[in-house]
């Protein structure tokens, strides 16, 4: 949970951490340099885990249901990394959280993948169990079980404000044209949606619409807006890696456990996360941006290029072979004074290869099939904020002929001037 | 072939063009803005037109050695997207090319996947055979065909210069490393390698080393060098997408099919650079960088952010899933005026998620599990030319602490050197 990393970030025990994280402790102490993260894809830290190529695994602690005596260890609401933990560590804490239903092994599916990437066979449809409802330890590697009757630490979600609505609008727009044009059968396609506020208002206006047909998910976490969803019947059901909702939510699934038991699948982060699930279940991916140049290059995860805000968790495993690729963000933050397009990313987590379709409030730009020049084109036209469209047509003017059109003397002009004056386009 | 390109584009004929491309006049016409140029992954293009999502084609040429009134069409030397595009062209001309010897068929295994990029089932070695030797078109859609009896055109590549010996000599090295440490097994696993001399180079080190076992390959073409390695039996077998050699080595292979028809299988490109290819079967992958910035991103394609060299092939497609991602280049080009190790990629094809061993004549950068400001002192120590270390460490010390460090008023300042001055260091 997110006070385990604030705790060890803020006792300075952290040296070195893989993957994402959410804690802004943590995040204070890597852009000082003081702790050496290194940004991966969610689907490799299992996997590197089980190559042996990260740093030796001397502790883990893993909260539990239950073990028994033979080592059959039965998880809880985030499945995420510890199987593959629970193999690979010397030694072993369970945290065993009563606080949890027991029943939570009903939904639970744990395959652990090792060395190579490669898929589970059988596994095809989002729903598909192909695994064991608990994962496996060396009873003797268990050196302590500490009892808890604690939730997990989600804190809700702000209602929707107005420019998530309308981004959430547009990509239900999208989808319903793309399902008219036949792109999209008319049974739907398996959904991914990122973590964090607007791909929660995205999932909640998908889950209301009344066009939009019933449909599956496989995506790495379900969020708070999820759960209502699927006990109205909307969404018929979710492979995931963690329930990250709310007491409240948590409840009432617990509560409902005849009804969701049979509708959501936990499974590790490799499965939930594989590079070859988007391809394999022909996943339409929707997440966050936190900037997008003008070729269609995204930036998830560093501010100005340099400091990092949380990391580009599974956006890229899922991305990157999906049916379709949507990339969301509102045109501008803090007011107006960061544009979200801009002529070109310091940092690039989705390259334009992986990124098919962006969406801001104020529209949408297809990308698929579409050179530079227009990429360009659509994303200022459709996607910029109406004060930065100048700016951005006049940097295209600026730059000299190319495939690419780049002025490498202007192309950080916004992000210095961010840096400098604390807003891209100072009078 | 690469007179197609040239003579269309000398014609002002080309529009439109998705995927590599290596055409002198084609790439000026891109560059000039003449032509639009999408540069997507290879496992795209066939993908994409199998879900309608490129321009509709109106008539495609497909050579072939021979054609059955019920529509098989036994293809020649290059699978790549013919028959996707026998499937979807409105009017198919088939160029009928009796230089190619018939058997070829026996190395030809043809499954189309459609709309999503999901991985034939059994095919789970290198070598498995899961389609037919044929591509199968609608006979009423053939409106001609064109006789000819013409080799392929693939130039000899030049002999390896010192600075590829060394690097081809550096990727032996770390292979071998790998295996003492367990990492590679000792039956080691498919290699896959990118097009060009530096690529051909290392295969050739490879292919003659006394301490590499005798290995498969996975990978999307197959060079000149590869020919008599597989003729010695160190190749043990390939399969690819293309035979790309010279007329003396596709002789070499026609006059001994016995042979070599048991050790290639030709695929279509949706298959051999499927992504998913990389993870199910292992591989590890040697691609070429333009240039590799220090924090681990690779450019393989546009010079200074701009003009586009050929573009991104396969080279993502192998290298995000890869068991072993490496990228190869020389610390220096042209005579030293430009430094491959940079501060900034003025454009990513693999993002340093992606990249995990970066090797020159210098020496070898092994990326796995590093934090940014580690694979910045790896990659200046062990793979920068000596000339611009100095340069590159200041340009760290001139930047602000952060994850990673970056000086956005100095990311390029070598690129624009280069623009401006010929060179990236003037006096």
């Amino acid at each position: 949970g997110k006070s385990v990393d604030e705790t060890l970030a803020q006792a300075d025990a952290i040296l070195h951490r893989y993957g994402y994280q959410s804690s802004s402790t943590l995040r204070n102490r890597i852009n000082q340099e003081k702790v050496f993260f290194q940004d991966i894809h969610l689907s490799h830290v299992s996997k590197y885990i089980a190559m042996n190529r990260l740093r030796p695994v001397d502790t883990a602690i893993i909260e539990a249901c239950d073990i028994t005596p033979d080592g059959k260890v039965y998880l809880t609401t985030a499945i995420g990394i510890s199987p593959i933990l629970l193999e690979k560590a010397s030694k072993i804490i369970i945290e065993l959280n009563s606080f949890h239903s027991p029943r939570l092994r009903e939904i639970i599916d744990v395959v652990v993948l090792h060395g190579t990437n490669s898929w589970p066979k059988g596994l095809d449809t989002p729903m598909s169990r192909v695994g064991k409802p608990y994962a496996q330890v060396d009873p003797s590697k268990v050196i302590g079980v500490v009892k808890n009757n604690e939730p997990d630490e989600v804190a809700e979600f702000s209602d929707s404000d107005e420019t998530c609505v309308k981004i959430a609008q547009n990509v239900e727009k999208f989808l319903l044209d793309e399902m008219i044009k036949g792109s999209i059968p008319k049974t739907f396609l398996p959904i991914q949606s990122g973590v964090g506020n607007i791909g929660n208002a995205v999932m909640k206006q998908l889950g209301e619409s009344k066009e939009i047909p019933p449909f599956y998910m496989y995506t790495e976490v379900l969020q708070d807006s999820l759960i209502p969803i699927m006990h109205c019947g909307k969404l018929l059901g979710a492979s995931t890696c963690a329930l990250t909702v709310t007491t409240k939510s948590l409840n009432e699934v617990y509560s409902n456990m005849d009804y969701f038991a049979k509708r959501i699948v936990l499974r590790p982060q490799e499965v939930s996360n594989n590079i070859i699930a988007s391809s394999q279940l022909g996943v339409i991916s929707i997440n966050t941006a936190l900037e997008a140049d003008i070729y269609g290059n995204v930036n998830s995860t560093h501010v100005t290029g340099t400091k990092l805000m949380n990391g580009i968790g599974g956006s890229a495993d899922f991305s990157r072979g999906a049916y379709i690729s949507i990339f969301i963000c509102p045109s501008t933050a803090k007011g107006g004074k960061i544009s979200s397009i801009v002529p070109m990313c310091p940092h690039i987590d989705s390259s334009e290869h992986s990124v098919q379709i962006i969406i801001t409030e104020k529209g949408i730009a297809d990308l698929r099939g579409k050179a530079p020049s227009e990429k360009a084109q659509l994303l200022i036209n459709n996607c910029a904020h109406p004060m930065y469209k100048e700016y951005l047509f006049n940097y295209i003017k600026s730059s000299k002929p190319g495939h690419i059109r780049h002025n490498l003397d202007k192309c950080f002009e916004l992000h210095s001037n961010l840096l400098n004056f604390g807003t891209m386009l100072p009078e």
